[in-house]
């Protein structure tokens, strides 16, 4: 069985809607999850279209530090002034009926505050990756919506989306045997004067940033835990941005089963976000796989060639983790990737770091 | 500027010429080279055919076990009988006047005593990678040629390859800026019974075999030695094949630079071989990389993207390596992959090994 362009197309909205819609019965009668986004940057604006998409989620509240900027996004929102939040009020949110969950899109370094005040404040927790700066930030934001009774999802957005789902599927189904081997990486050249390069909001460099991606990819590919890790961590460009994180990051890991792993991470260098994936019958290889949009899964095994072009447009994977977080709280679900999954990917960071010779 | 395909496939003939033809002038009086090829496999089988596409190398002896075998293609290539030699008579090769040079093409474990006697014998050697078994054996080798006044080329067909000596002139030329990271990789599924397996001959496993190419690929595309290395090794499939060799490496390197490459290398999966070299202003994908043919160089760098298959045909690597060697002998140069570049790749492979905790 061979699949086409269009097949495909077919399968990755069938398979987006089996993965995020609620079950028909439930459609007419189903609210939206109103939700507060804080902090109003890049990705918040492409979480918030991403919102509309959707059939069980809006806007409903902006917490920033600038106030002409949230009054523009507000007024685009139909969210009144009266739900627009600064970072000093904004535990008053416990109040406002309206909001039942929050986006935390801040700088790393926040997402712990941020989160566990928002768990206090009762509502649900949607936090953008990486989850903390460090594994104990994690534990306890773990520990705050636990506390508090409510739900905290990681927006590890690559695991709603349908690319990286039909490898993890084909993998599954056992169509390229058994798995030995994946290549993954993730990087970008980055521009000076970035937040990311500050290791005091960031936490550390590319590793934590979209080295992540190629990590969380192993994981999910695999569907095992990290045995154990080598790594390098290097500087070249020394023009002032690299004095507190370093600029590429090269590991290898090794899963209990004995699938290996290299992988490599940079912020000095076009390194477009990849896998390939090695089973004994045939391979995946996924290019770009941790883009906005335009993914690109090409595949090999027994009586099939997959050249399969993802047509869906941003921002169509913030719809798609939207929807699912949404999802979970109006029917009392766990969410796919948990505070735990976050907490995982921390603890490997941490280990990736150690290896290195680094400080995480 | 960018390169039709028209364009590269002239660059790729005019580049083949440049690098292994004759200067004009010396053209007509040149002489062939004549070869003893020891050891009729699968790969001499390829290097014979690519010797007739030369102007200057001749199949003039064989050595074989199996004479039957070495009747027939003595043959084919027009060796007469008194030229075809057995591993016991092999020395008496020295008085034969028709052989310049022997290629040696046997079990990895059997290239160091070839060499060492065809030096003894007073014939220049051509020896297929891994260049031994070890890195003693391998300065034994460079020591013998020396000592014989004889020539050692050791075949990485790749760096005579134009498709990757493109992509080596596009990071020389800066045209991808500095050089950050590289992924990298070669393997396939072994078949039970191959000699690739037994260690006594190989010297070890898909590491030598053919991660090897990765290995060599991340020095040649760095043009730096590796500073160290860290690795993994393990078996996935206990199904007999893998008692005496690993299945899959995985390791990482930093260069001296700060370059870091991540590379895998498997005898249980699916793996064409490919490298990536991500830059500060660029990239290069090279996919497949390693091939006899059919290997296609993808970049982008500012102003250019570049789609460049190769659409020369195997034996075009064995004839440019032998056409070079050749040009070596006849005009006394010291060739571009000498013995010591062997040394330098089987002293990698040994780290790789100490790094995964395994006996090189």
């Amino acid at each position: 069985m061979s699949w086409t362009r269009r097949e495909f197309t077919k399968l990755g909205a069938l398979s987006l809607a089996a993965s995020v819609a609620p079950p028909l019965s439930a459609q007419p009668a189903e609210r939206k999850i109103g939700y507060a986004i804080i902090g109003l940057g890049r990705i918040a604006a492409i979480f918030m279209p991403g919102t509309r998409a959707t059939t069980n989620s809006k806007v409903t509240a902006l917490v920033s530090g600038h106030r002409p900027k949230a009054l523009r996004i507000a007024a685009d929102y139909d969210v009144p002034e009266s739900s627009i939040y600064n970072y000093e009020n904004f535990d008053s949110i416990i109040s406002n009926k309206a909001v039942d969950a929050v986006y935390v899109a801040l700088p790393n370094s926040m997402h712990a505050e941020y989160t566990i005040r928002a768990a206090k404040a009762g509502k649900h927790v949607l936090c953008e990756k990486p989850m903390a700066t460090s594994v104990a930030e994690c534990e306890s934001m773990i520990a705050a919506c636990k506390s508090a009774g409510v739900k905290l999802m990681i927006a590890y957005r690559c695991q709603y989306e349908p690319t990286n789902l039909k490898a993890v599927s084909l993998i599954r189904s056992g169509a390229i045997g058994q798995v030995q081997a994946i290549e993954s990486g993730f990087g970008f050249n980055i521009k000076p004067g970035e937040w990311r390069l500050d290791k005091k909001m960031s936490g550390g460099g590319p590793l934590v940033d979209v080295g992540i991606y190629a990590l969380n990819a192993s994981r999910y590919l695999t569907g095992e835990e990290p045995e154990s890790f080598h790594a390098f961590t290097s500087v070249i460009d020394h023009d002032g941005r690299f004095k507190q994180v370093e600029e590429n990051v090269s590991w290898t890991t090794k899963f209990p089963s004995g699938i290996v792993a290299a992988c490599n991470t940079t912020y000095g260098g076009q390194m477009t976000g990849f896998f390939k994936v090695h089973g004994s019958k045939g391979w995946i290889d996924v290019n770009p796989a941790f883009n906005y949009d335009g993914l690109h899964l090409r595949a090999q095994y027994p009586g099939t060639k997959l050249d399969l072009p993802n047509t869906s447009r941003n921002p169509y994977q913030f719809q798609a983790e939207a929807q699912h977080f949404s999802n979970c709280i109006l029917h009392n679900l766990e969410p796919k990737t948990p505070g735990e999954e976050g907490l995982r990917d921390m603890r490997c960071i941490s280990e990736i770091y150690r290896a290195a010779g680094a400080s995480a």
